[in-house]
């Protein structure tokens, strides 16, 4: 589908050959010896790359969205009160699915580019009730990287259930599901993961099953309501077939292989890698005169990365050069500041050949836009941190 | 995943090989041209698939039940009140997924093996004044097949919405939409439609999206909700991209080559492909001394078949054997006879040889089953009617 | 390349999915550290398939052609004493091979499906002091079997070479190449090996080697020449890379493949299987009627069956039938005779259900021609069989 | 077999993903319809990359040393006076080729890395009558070019007959070998023909037909025989299937898909971009320190470059960190100075990004190797070039 182009943007990202050959491979039945067993195993490597010995894993097939949706539909009743912190576009997203669900949202914003603060959202906490906060760990957005520790103590300090968005950060950012206290960290297959786009995964830790299952009212949405998916989960965990809706046989095939890679690279390893790419693309970005949207590197997350356009670059000829060069990488997509800034991908099995090629082709694509800077500056910066 | 066994169940099923080749192909960006075109004519071809020129397409992440759920979702407000025509476990699935939405729901049901009649329906139509009627095209616990037709226009008469559940008939039974008049038809990828699971797909009515957009409360479901994927569709079929969530983008390529398999087999070839290929299996039952589940033959499927164990037979013996045949097919699936039949799917690119080779194995495992019938009685009488 | 049609013609064959899988994987170096262990392995596992521990393999790019080629050319000098033992075209073959290395040459024939008498051989060995001798296992033009156990007895008794046409044979019936002491086992990857045509493959005995070692003339034909070949074999034997042509990367990876899986099978189940589906279809065909190019069933492999048209059959059209039934059979290949049969490779992994599928075809095929018979009774008797 | 590691040697390189899946696609009938279509096109096809209407292609499963001995096998006798123009180790094989089917050979050398001048290849064929000459395009041990037209013209000057051993530059470097009046233009599938090692690859002129049709005795190599091919050649040409060797089916699939890549990209087109890509190279490793094995950038081939290692390197400690990179690239082969150089291959479907990573590697590891040098001065210089 596309040749030999590098596909740099934030999910689907490159995918590793095994795990494309597991996804052409024939389809089973979904309650085949080996399929059951590959689900299994899925949902157990999920345990480890979530590191969550407790929670509960759940593998559906839809986008990322669906496990935001799934989270909420299913702990949130009508009335509860709700606080998503946001840094971009999916924690406005966050607040709108609470709202359906019949919550009382309250969202803490901040400038394009910051994270909110501890302070604000301990102030937040203090004051109102809350049942459940949400926060976006990597913002697809923005590039925002949250740090989920100090916001999951809080939670429970003041008895709060927590929803880490991870979409844009599970296998790439640092998580702890267990050690932190998060109730539920989700994400989807097209990111981190390393597996083309259709799956759904979450883990909820105890907490967050019981006090669904204590709900006074039903989960308002069908598909994703727990009470049809958990004794599924629970079954193929347990090697026994069961069915509420036919999994998507050959995603999952291709989830135990990537999961399988992930866990082989090891996890601190695979952290580390990420934080490497990321700090030698922004690095090399900002050589070249160029501003990232987050507004301190402290804030900028190790998946992706998103850098304003240089002014009086005609954006679509640039992100059209860097197409010419082989390399795939995305426009903006916070709404207010769409036009102004691209995105760059750099997780999963990203490596330093795919990220120099990246910072080439924007390079020459600033050249093709007649911007001024010293040429290779990026590339040089780049590498004096990949060769460290 | 399934080496050269052939799986005969009622989805998934054996794919194409060219759609397998889509399957695997290095995912490209949701937003790439050749993606977005990809999109775009999966969308139109759905259209001649399910004969609707005027009907809005969908193509979501999901199964075949998120399906159900989307029709449900955005057409059903509290209070409605909905008439469900039953006909097996997914009849009375929707009327569950219809209850969650609020609805008032009324159930028809008949013994297992019929069809509910259609004065029974009009009856019902004419006593309560009905929003919608929803009707399960092939139940594929049961293998029951509902002529939609003459309910559809009973529908109409009595300006009640219709949804088909065409999970398992959607380009393998008859459909006309815009011909009848069926405001929903939704399906699955893993069926007769030939694309591995992950993708659940429908087509709405002019009438169903107005309803849907005449709407006084919100949908309850964020992830199924139209408001989000409408305009989503719409840039693809008018070839510009769009986001809500990453389409899943390895499943709509594998999508666009079957349909497009489809279209060249020509909507009455596959039919009848179908009816004659259903035929031989059924009348091959039968002459082994098999009852099938239908109680008559006009209500039996043209996509699966669901045969009862003969007696004294050990169900788990007669299937391992017919899977040391080289062949999978299923148990049964109905709570209350679960463990009294089996089912054989038998649609997609099925061919005589699959259906020979599955009665072949069928005969293999009786004789070792000790069951008494004539050894080939059973390919005899398929032959006859394949090769006619 | 040939969507769901069922290939039964004597190679190439239905290949295993994986082995398809290795096929297409990304090339790697041919000096990479994991590609040498699979040419390693590849060796190492022709030795157990040949049944022989001591002879040297050797994998060439070639077709079977080349493989005979080979074992001509390294062992014949000028004005040799050759005694080919022909039972169809590739033993005329091989005596035109032969003679192209300046051997002197007597072929031994005999009528059309019969095979050479062992009374005959031993008078001719025992006649003129033959360096080497050659007899084709099972001719792909007549599918006619010889034994190769007593000739190879005769030869070691008249202290003569002995060399094994198993293109058609190697893995699919019983070879034990020390045991027996055979000199050279011949064969190519896409018969009953299992792979993609592309490779030449044979094993050499110690004897074989010496013999090559000793020769007063240099080998005629460069590329064939073992000279050039042994140290690479020995090298990626012993785990390290060598250079002298680039080997061909995929199918040696395939190759690995579908050795082990023969190796998991088990040669003595292997060959069983072989034999019963080989009877089961013999039996088929003259339960309909037909006649086999064999004169006799000892005489007939268990790799592939020749069977005459029935008289006053078209024979092109009864061919074109056949493949609107989705299984592809071969035509007549003997020139003498070429009109008069047809062809059905039944190797590799084909199962009972390509089988059944292929005699369905036959059936259907027959019907249409209006060849009378009774319907449904090859199917039986092969049923009969293969249910035993 | 390589995951994501770039494959950056003279052959196998990376191939496209196209060419890959026809690859891994199932195999069909070698008489099937769209397998002769295929075969049909592919030799179609290697007459506009040749740039040679009135040529006769071959296509035979084999490596490139069987396109070299085919050559020498068909057109040369005994007795024969045959010219080699060696430039490394393909040179010094062609002699060895053409002495084992009794030619009294010539070999004209030069210095490693120089080419033998016009005025030498004139005197020598003014001096003696021979009948033909062979010439390296690019040896592949060497990656130094010499340039075939001029010579051609001296072989027609002399009536000799000319064989060009074109591996490592058909499709790469340019070549016309109508026009240029070239009688055997050679090559295998796995340099810039961008398929998989597995096939030899040569077409013949009018006249070196004629030649082999004149010939007083018979071929020596019966597998290499033109009299075998090319009546298969001419049938599958014209689109009717024929029997000599099972064609490789597998590889000739893909071989249709890359030559038409290679022809939609246009001669001229490809022939630039390996120039641009190879100057970059070239350059890039000057502007480092390091020495080319080449004496002249004007010998320096455009499909590999051959490049010193910096004194007091370890060379197996800078190769292992240059795959620790994720990029693969091969050792010496010369043996003289085999362990004095490293060879880099950039032909077929390579790219800007692949050439970078490349050097990146390179950058690399000569940091890890404390070689001193201004880091990132080859990329600045290869982007230099690259951009223009």
């Amino acid at each position: 589908m596309k040749s030999r182009k590098l596909l740099m943007i934030p999910g689907p990202i490159e995918f590793e050959p095994e795990v494309l050959q597991a996804m052409g491979a024939a389809t089973t039945s979904h309650v085949a010896p080996n399929f059951i067993n590959s689900f299994g195993n899925s949902l157990e490597l999920m345990r480890k790359v979530w590191q969550s010995k407790n929670g509960q894993p759940f593998i559906i097939a839809g986008s990322g969205t669906l496990a935001m949706d799934m989270a909420a539909a299913n702990l949130i009743e009508p009335n509860d009160n709700i606080l998503v912190i946001s840094t971009g576009y999916f924690g406005e997203r966050y607040a709108n699915i609470c709202k359906r669900y019949g919550a009382n949202v309250t969202i803490l914003t901040t400038d394009v580019g910051g994270v909110v603060s501890l302070e604000t959202i301990e102030k937040e906490l203090s004051k109102v009730n809350y049942k459940l906060l949400t926060l976006t760990h990597v913002d697809t957005s923005t590039g925002v990287l949250v740090n989920p520790e100090p916001i999951a103590k809080l939670a429970q300090k003041y008895n709060t259930l927590s929803i880490l968005d991870g979409v844009c950060s599970v296998a790439g950012e640092e998580i702890k599901q267990d050690e932190w206290g998060i109730d539920v960290v989700l994400t989807a297959s097209q990111k981190a993961i390393g597996v083309p786009p259709g799956l759904a995964l979450l883990i909820a830790s105890k907490k967050a099953i019981e006090i669904f299952k204590n709900r006074k009212t039903p989960v308002q949405n069908y598909y994703a309501d727990f009470t049809n998916w958990l004794p599924i989960m629970q079954a193929y965990e347990n090697r026994t077939p069961s069915y509420f809706g036919t999994p998507p046989v050959n995603l999952i095939a291709a989830l135990e292989v990537s999961l399988q890679q992930i866990i082989s690279e090891g996890m601190e390893n695979r952290f580390m890698r990420h934080k490497k790419i990321a700090t030698a693309f922004r690095e090399a970005m900002l050589t070249l005169g160029m501003e990232l949207l987050p507004i301190s590197k402290n804030y900028a997350a190790n998946t992706l990365t998103a850098v304003y356009y240089p002014k009086r670059i005609d954006a679509n000829a640039f992100l059209k050069h860097i197409g010419n060069n082989n390399v795939i990488v995305a426009g903006g997509l916070l709404p207010s500041h769409k036009t102004q800034y691209f995105r760059v991908g750099h997780m999963g099995c990203v490596n330093n050949n795919d990220l120099i090629a990246t910072i080439v082709a924007i390079e020459a694509s600033l050249i093709a836009c007649k911007y001024k800077f010293e040429i290779g500056a990026g590339i040089k910066t780049a590498l004096n941190i990949l060769n460290t």
